[in-house]
This record gives structure tokens, C-alpha cells and sequence, in this order.
């Protein structure tokens, strides 16, 4: 059988389905409040960006169960004809509000709420976690690579291979373009989303040619726009000297170098070094590329010792968020049929009611947020923006470049302890009074619940 | 657009196309012998397991330039006619030998041969490193899972939500099945690949009801061949005594409690006290099933520790294999034209030639691989066998049963150092007599060629 996996209304946990059976055997249709949110930061992180929002509204709009969907379903007999039927005319009703994508936000606030008849918004938990965490992931780690590098430095994503799969790859290329990548290697990433393509040669180009100098001259003259030389695969100086030949005889024909590529060896050394050999050969202006093992720390550690180093390629470590592989999110309960529901699950804990962040600002810089009551009234802006409606979307979804610029805006108004690469001090977010008191009555009436 | 970007042939690198540009312009089309392999293991891993070939090889065989990538790839502007010709009429038209998924291997050892002309074997590079390494990441995770559960614990992969996306949440609900777990919570996959799906109720379940007992007695009514009762909602052990109650009330029914599950807190106290509770209360037969932070430590510890639990869901650490989320792997390029190829790049050189892995054993264990010449015969079993001829598959992929049985066997020949957890000394893998001839020769022309 051949279907798109990643369409699939199927691609969620068995419990999903039992719960539903139980959820329609006893009416329980009431509306549910959900939220997903972030319990805790991974260790080298100060802070989180929101992704991933218009892949999970596309779920959620178009979700839907096929013929096959529900034929296999039928043959499992685990589920009565309630189910069945429930399944088969399923569409999405239900009200998201969450974060714009780009925006940066901290443990325990809302990034996404939904608010449909239980059945419905439980049936959505696995897909929506799985979708969310991943972008949210490597966005966050794309940032911190942006800030490593500053603002001039060219940042490319070249994970595609290393990432765990083909959505993971197609991810990483949105996320680290909306927080300041300027391209990707991957092609499919430029298709789909208009995120412009990056890429030059492999070793094996060099190797299938008889010598590196007929290897490149080869390359220059298929694709003059884009010369980028790959100089490491026997030996990197000497594949300078090369450069600086080659680059030569291409000049007399109109083709530039624009770049040569260190992919191996010590990039302090050997960029300063091939700098040195290009600007003594009469070409200061081709720059420096490197890649191989690059993450926010190397690129920090490479331009703070003076590389001369005009551009990253980072692949491995962020699109896997090699240093954070995952994220404790989750996706809970947080209001049925009118009351605040809650778990006390040791370390899980979760707070009820449905919930709004305020943020406020001093000087321009984010000073401090509150998550407060949907409808409270409280200083600072409101993070939380409605974006479906009885399950339709609600705005055309903004430009990969909008919300670019409003991840770069967002990385402006970090207060600057957050904006380093190691743990700082926590940002300070507290609970608003009125959410407080909604906890200590759910408590309360929590007591007399588990007596029964 | 929609389109299934798992399925894509632009899911690729720039550079391949790139590359391609000037292969078709030079004329490059000989023969060209990649081979897939991992450079090193992770720290703590003794071993790896092959696993997605079948992925790759549907891959392979079904690969196509649709129309609209064509008008894709033309409006770019990037590549001349050739280059849109070729692609218009590609098909993967080589020939690939591969290990057999479920069989360990070991860094340097080739795990998948691509024998094609040279642009059409480079053009794949991108997809096959990124489905193997997904595959063999957590097949190798999910060997170790049940290297220290033992043979009789219950293993279940829980970790859809946590994958990172959907492609990766299939691989591990089929790479874990494949290493010995009984099944998966992923629905998908038992709809696609008929892998057992294993589920309870989740969290919200609970908290949706007005009392623990009433969530309980209506889950069983629901799903009465089914139930597993989470019990950590509010409090572990009066969820425990309440499980008693509910299952005399159910035994009443004709409906049997099967097991109750833990997801957080101390699981060893826990599950001590909630396996004392459910005895005395005259129902030794329900199980205890824990979740929540699993990884092949947690689980050796508790069992080792004396934890009375009968079955793990194993989620995130594994789903994300969350200590080594990338391995070091590479596709690189062995011989073109007849003639060895290698690169020297420092820590990145590769090992030229047609390869072969031959397997030692003693008293059915593993003693020890030689990576030989395709063509030597040399002492042990050959470990690569063929797989794909002229682009076609030439047999049936073996049953996941059948690869779970290999997998399985393979554990049991495995040398006893190499099933411990921690790092062990290295599995003793050398290169034949020919092969280090080969290279030496290889590098004598790599000496000719460099000068140039």
C-alpha cells in the first residue's frame, strides 16, 4: 500500500482510538481545552522559537479518513460501529489559538490551544506534538547559530542527509530559514517553499576527475553562476594553490570563483592559512566556506579566534538538535466541560484553564511575561493569536520572509544574558494572580474527585 | 503543492544536480562503486544493526522526475537541456548489494554497495544516507533495549510524538519491531506494516472524568479486550487500590484488567508497593507496564534493581536515539572507471575499492571480520549479498518476522562484551592482504594525480 505517511489521520497512538470508543460510548462530547507547551528548557538553551504552526493547521484542516483508513480500522474489530462511524465522517471543527511562528517563548507557556468537543481535540495530540516539537527544535537551534555568527556571517543548512528523515530534512531547511538562514542544500526545500538552494561539489566530484584542477575547471565552466571550490579532499593548501590557477584561467573566459569550500582539518588554521594563499594570488575577493561537524559553538569559537570566514554550512548537529534531541512538551488537558482539569503526575504537574501570555518590554528589550487567564486583562502584549475557527484557517498563513523578520526582531529584543550560548539566569515568567486561585479551587476540587 | 516530499527525488542536495551538470557535460558516465558505511560508532554503542534497506530500495526503484518537478527544475534557470533530458528520463537503472536488514555490523564495513553510472549513483546519495541512518540509528537503539530487558519483558515503542516527523516515527515503530520490541503505539504502522499496535488511555482520560474509578469502568466497558489502567494521574498507589476495586467489579462483567501502567515518579518504589497492593488484593495477574523516560538504562537498572514490571513503553530516547542522534556515516565514492578512488581528508579518508565483508565465528559467536575485495575468497560468510540488478529488485523483501528472527539471532552471536551497555574493546574487523595492497597502490596514483 502507498500513502502519504505524513497525511495519514492514522499516524497517531493506538490510545487515541480507545479513548475515542470510551469518549462516545458515554457522550463525553463536551468542549476540551488543550494545550501544548514546553514543561522545561533543554540544558543549553535560554529560550525557545515558535514553529511549525502552518504544517500543523494543514493537518488539522485537512485531515481526513480514506476508504483504506477505514477499512483497516474496521478490520482491527477493536472498535464498534459508534467509532466507525465517527471516524469516517471526521473533519477538524475546532478553534486553534497559538503563538505566531518566529516568536520566542519560554517553559510552560502555550504555544498552540485547542478548543473542540473532547473526542476531537484528543483524537489531534500525537500528530500535533510530533509536528510542533520538531520545528520548534531546530528553529531554536538555528537562532542560536544565528547568534553565533552574527548578522553578516552567510549561514546555510546542509543537514538534509543526517536528518532523521525526509519531513525532519524538510523541516530543518523552514526552521532555519525563518530564523535567519539564508538558504538551504535542500532542492525539495526550494520547490515547495521558495527557500533558495545552496550547494557546490561533493569529494567524490574531485575524485571521479583524473587531477583537482580539471575537477574544478570542469565545474566552473557547467555552472559559471555558481563556483564554489571543494579544496580539501587530498590536501586543503595545496588545493588553494589550485584555486588561485584555476581561478585565473576562468577570469580570461568571464567566470568567477565566488567561494572555496574547507569541509576537514583545523578551520582556524587552515581558513586563515587559504585566506593568505588566495589574497598573495590576487583574489581577496573569493571567500571562505566551511562545513563539516559546524554547530552555534564552533561558529563561535572559529570567528571569535579571527577565522576569516565568510560563510558556515551547518548540517549534522542541528538538524538532529544534537545537543537537545528532544523536547519535554507536551500536550494537555486543560478544561472540560466548563472546569479547569489538571494532572498532579510527580514532575508532570500541569496548571489549568485556558491560558494568554503577556509580555512586557523595557528599553525594547523583552522584560518579563505573565501567563494569565484567556480573558484577563493585564499589561503587555498578547501572545496568543486566534488562527482556525470551526476548523477552518482563519488567515492566509504570512511569507517565510515575514516571519523571518519577525524572528530576527524577536532575537533583537532578547534581553542579552539570553542571547549566549550557555545557561543564563532564568527569563522571569510568573502565573497571574487570577490563574493562581483557578489552581489552588482545582486542587481543591481535585480532592474531592480522587476520593471517589 | 502538494506533494509527498518522502517520495521526491528533489528531496536531494543541490550539489548532485549541480555536480550532474557537469557530468553529462564532460561525458562522465563510466562506471562508478559507492558504498554506504559509518566512519565510527557513537561512544556507547558495541554495535549497529543494518535496517531500512527496504526503504531505500523502494526508493531506488520508483525514483522519477514528475512534471511539475521538471517545470521545477527548468525554472531555476540553473541547468542546461542535457542536464533537463536526463532527468525527464531517469530511472535508478544500477545495481546494489547490501547487508541484510536485522545483521550487525561494525565502522568501516560497507552496508549498502551502489554500482551505476556515475551520475545516476551520485544522484541518490542524498535520500540513501538519510533513510539508512534513520533505520540503522534506531534499530541499533531498540537491540540494546532488549539486550537489557531480557527475552521475556514486554517492549512496546511509544515514541511517535517525540520522533521528528512522521518518516521518523514509522522507521521506529519498524526498526524497533525488527531488534525484538513486540509492537508499536503507532496505528500506521500496523495499518502499513502490520506491526502490532499496543495502547491504553492517556492522562487527559482521566482528568476528562469525574473520578479515577469511573475513567477506569469506562474504559473497560469500552475496550473490554484492552485494558490497562493508567494509574499515576494523581496519586500511583490510590490509583492501585482503586485498580482493585475496579477489577473486582469487572471480574463481575466478564472483563479482565490486564495491567496498569506507571509514567512517572520512582518507578522501582512504585512498582514494588502497586505489585504488593494488586496481590493482596487477590489479582497477582495484572501486569505492570511503565512508561515515561525509557531508555536501555532505565530498563537494566529497574530490573536489575528487582522492579517487578512486566513491560516497558519505550518512547523518546529511542524514537530520537537521544545519546547518539547522528551517526557518523558517509556515502562516498570507491571506484570510477575501473580505477580505486579515495579522499585523504583529515579524519574523513576513505578505503578505496570493491568491498566485501566476511564474518568469522567461534562456538557461534562472532570472532571477527575482514573487509576484503568483492572477488577474494576469503575464510567466513559473505555478508553483503545482492539485492538490486538494472534497477529492479530481484527479490521479495523478507517479512519483518523473518528480519525480527535474524536480528534476534544475531544478538544471541554476539560476543558477551559487545551486549554490555558501556563501551567495550572494539569488535576486531581488519582489511584483507589485497585490500591494504589496493590502497597503497591507490595512494601511490593519488600522488601522480595530486600534482596535477
Amino acid at each position: 500500500m502507498k500513502i502519504d505517511v505524513a497525511a495519514s489521520p492514522l499516524l497517531t497512538d493506538l490510545y487515541q482510538l480507545t479513548m475515542l470508543q470510551a469518549y462516545l460510548d458515554n457522550r463525553m462530547e463536551d468542549t476540551a481545552v488543550f494545550e501544548f507547551y514546553v514543561r522545561r528548557l533543554p540544558a543549553q538553551r535560554n529560550f525557545l522559537v515558535a514553529a511549525g504552526l502552518e504544517s500543523a493547521l494543514e493537518f488539522l484542516s485537512s485531515m481526513k479518513f480514506s476508504r483504506e483508513d477505514m477499512e483497516y480500522v474496521a478490520s482491527t474489530g477493536r472498535f464498534k460501529k459508534n467509532v466507525l462511524d465517527y471516524l469516517e465522517n471526521f473533519r477538524f471543527c475546532g478553534q486553534v489559538h497559538a503563538l505566531p511562528e518566529g516568536m520566542v517563548f519560554f517553559p510552560g507557556e502555550p504555544v498552540m490551544r485547542v478548543t473542540a468537543p473532547l473526542p476531537a481535540a484528543q483524537l489531534v495530540e500525537s500528530r500535533i506534538i510530533n509536528i510542533l516539537q520538531l520545528h520548534i527544535m531546530i528553529a531554536s537551534k538555528a537562532a542560536r547559530c544565528r547568534l553565533a555568527a552574527g548578522e553578516a556571517t552567510l549561514l546555510v543548512d546542509f543537514g538534509l542527509r543526517r536528518a532523521h528523515g525526509a519531513e525532519a530534512g524538510m523541516a530543518a531547511a523552514r526552521s532555519s530559514y525563518i530564523c535567519g538562514f539564508a538558504g538551504s542544500s535542500t532542492v525539495a526545500a526550494e520547490q515547495l517553499y521558495g527557500i533558495p538552494a545552496y550547494g557546490t561539489m561533493a569529494h567524490s566530484f574531485v575524485e571521479a576527475h583524473s587531477g583537482e584542477e580539471d575537477a574544478f575547471m570542469d565545474f566552473a565552466r557547467s555552472n559559471p553562476g555558481n563556483v564554489t571550490l571543494l579544496i580539501d579532499t587530498y590536501d586543503s593548501l595545496r588545493g588553494a594553490e589550485k584555486t588561485v590557477r584555476v581561478a585565473e584561467k576562468l577570469a580570461a573566459e568571464g567566470i568567477r570563483v565566488r567561494a572555496v569550500r574547507l569541509d576537514s582539518g583545523d578551520l582556524l588554521e587552515l581558513s586563515k592559512c587559504v585566506r593568505q594563499i588566495l589574497d598573495n594570488g590576487g583574489f581577496p575577493g573569493i571567500g571562505i566556506f566551511v562545513s563539516g561537524d559546524m554547530d552555534e559553538y564552533s561558529i563561535r569559537d572559529l570567528l571569535s579566534a579571527g577565522a576569516p570566514i565568510n560563510g558556515f554550512g551547518v548540517g549534522t548537529k542541528m538538524d538532529t538538535s544534537a545537543d537537545a534531541p528532544y523536547l519535554e512538551c507536551a500536550y494537555k488537558l486543560m478544561e472540560y466541560a466548563g472546569t479547569p482539569r489538571f494532572k498532579k503526575s510527580k514532575g508532570k504537574a500541569t496548571v489549568p484553564g485556558r491560558k494568554q501570555v503577556f509580555r512586557s518590554f523595557e528599553g525594547g528589550l523583552f522584560r518579563g511575561d505573565v501567563i494569565g487567564l484567556e480573558h484577563e486583562e493585564l499589561a503587555g502584549e498578547r501572545l496568543l493569536k486566534e488562527y482556525m475557527r470551526d476548523g477552518k484557517i482563519i488567515a492566509q498563513p504570512p511569507s517565510l520572509k515575514d516571519i523571518a523578520k519577525r524572528a530576527a526582531e524577536q532575537m533583537r529584543s532578547l534581553p542579552e544574558s539570553l542571547k549566549l550560548l550557555e545557561a543564563a539566569a532564568a527569563y522571569p515568567v510568573s502565573l497571574s494572580a487570577a490563574l493562581v486561585e483557578l489552581q489552588r479551587r482545582a486542587e481543591l476540587l481535585l480532592d474531592q474527585k480522587s476520593a471517589r
